[in-house]
């Protein structure tokens, strides 16, 4: 069927079918709150529509699907209080919203429903298939934690770079793949490929975000351009930057990352221009075209159904090319 | 065999063999530090000789007998950030030697950390243990989280407090012993009684840590006696005094809760007074007795080895007697 409408409504329905309206309410409030806020879906979507592939009983994978969503908010959760974020899809955090002790017992709590949610998948692979999901969750993890540590230096390489976004983003999309394509039955061969399509579609997602945060559209983009370089925070193009600048123009950015209380039209202009001198957008943009249609390149080659292809190639398309 | 000292060996030494000399050391290195900082291995050791009941192939239990170290590892460095403690077995916490962040993101690797072990358990009850852990590992969040919600109010019942220990404390040290006797092979029955042993067994653990907060001797508890006034912290024994109190006592308590900056022996001696008055520290032992008695004597009614009864037997009542 390959129905994305369709898809994202049996995912909502199941989200909403977990009932968390359960004691300690403290504990389990911001659970449904977390889950009720929205976002793509992008992790269940491709899992589901990963094990269509293979099997038209593509429900299989609601189990893994909706513990794949779950991990990605209890990401959420944590990553929030540790970036001290107020703001999440334009609603508190759940840190803003409870406190910071909340969001981490929540957010533990999101991790271990995650596991219960896997435990329910009915699969021959399932070994594999928790074996994955733990390889992933700690690359998660390994990948939060690079983030970190590149806030507190200067010198991270665009390799250092695309490694932890790897880690940070990449592999959740790449394993929720693998993990749909194990419960439908694919064979070794082709769940290296979509876990490869999946990698590349993944970081070619995060470059864009990147992208869009500087260069986005307010309107569409539904949030103010320019945080990350107000927040300094090492994106592909801060890192390409600082790795490509003339040393005047690393003096430059190295003084408005140190720059106290700037005014923000003048720091988010300034610095976009260095951006726009070194040409470090048009490189990210080179890269998300060579990611992605490397991408669709490992998907065209794979004997699996036109319609199946067809939805993916779409699906992915829609994720590298959004505006928002 | 059944020897504390060889399964204790044991355990530390396949705590050490996992290498955590890993990158990124900001989240590795904490772990290692965490496990080398000791404790009692009272989960592993249980789980261990529940599976030695059964099978003189205990070793098989070691996974998930060091999975369950893990999770409990992992609380330690969450409760801690929300407790904003600084000390813990005599040394600095996570959150104290580090900082906030890195004990929420190591905790949370240590969690995954936990599964990853657990999932090389090789046991046809795999699927029976994953959910026993799944199931105990949210109940230990409920826990927790009734704890700090019982931070925030005077009405707590004594019942309500028993069932907070149970899930905080109590499940963990029941699931470590259910866990290594469904990998022994145990028969339902056993593996109810000795859950229900276990959770006995963990209830009287905990009361025995009030009572040794409140009365325990300096030199050989090792710490300062008297922490649990001093924060107000809702223990059996405030609890139960609460409960208790004649509507004078129950002032002189409440005035002594919202106490600013009190002189710590003074408050110290007079909270403990009331307590004396009331009576609470005998409720405490005689509900550590009854629990005991009713846990040992759901062991001796078992059909198990006598070595394996009297280990287990001295191990819980070491546990219970303990003065640290």
């Amino acid at each position: 069927m390959f129905s994305l409408d369709s898809l994202r409504t049996e995912i909502e329905t199941e989200l909403q079918r977990l009932d968390y309206n359960r004691s300690p309410q403290t504990l389990y409030e911001p659970i449904d709150y977390s889950l009720s806020l929205g976002g793509k879906r992008i992790r269940p979507i491709m899992c589901l529509a990963s094990c269509e592939l293979f099997t038209d009983e593509y429900q299989k994978a609601m189990p893994a699907a909706l513990a794949l969503e779950m991990f990605h908010n209890f990401t959420l959760l944590h990553d929030d209080v540790m970036d001290k974020a107020e703001l999440r899809r334009n609603k508190p955090t759940v840190c803003a919203q409870w406190n910071n002790n909340v969001a981490i017992l929540s957010g533990d709590a999101m991790l271990i429903e995650a596991y219960k949610l896997l435990s329910q998948v009915d699969s021959p692979a399932f070994s594999l298939i928790l074996n994955t999901f733990n390889q992933t969750a700690i690359e998660v993890c390994e990948g939060q934690q690079y983030d970190m540590d590149f806030e507190k230096t200067l010198s991270v390489s665009v390799d250092e770079y695309m490694e932890m976004i790897r880690l940070k983003t990449a592999v959740l999309l790449a394993a929720s793949i693998k993990i749909g394509a194990l419960i439908g039955g694919a064979t070794d061969s082709e769940i290296q490929s979509l876990y490869r399509f999946g990698t590349e579609i993944g970081l070619s997602f995060q470059l864009q975000d990147d992208v869009l945060d500087t260069y986005g559209d307010e309107a569409t983009f539904g949030k103010a351009i320019g945080g990350d370089i107000m927040d300094n925070k090492k994106t592909f193009l801060l890192v390409a930057a600082l790795d490509k600048a003339s040393s005047a123009q690393r003096q430059e950015l190295v003084d408005w990352i140190n720059a106290e209380n700037p005014d923000r039209t003048k720091k988010i202009n300034a610095v976009k221009k260095i951006y726009d001198k070194i040409g470090v957008r048009r490189d990210a943009e080179e890269r998300i075209n060579e990611l992605s249609a490397s991408a669709l390149e490992i998907l065209r080659s794979m004997e699996i159904s036109a319609e199946g292809k067809r939805f993916l190639t779409d699906f992915a398309t829609s994720l590298i090319k959004r505006t928002r």
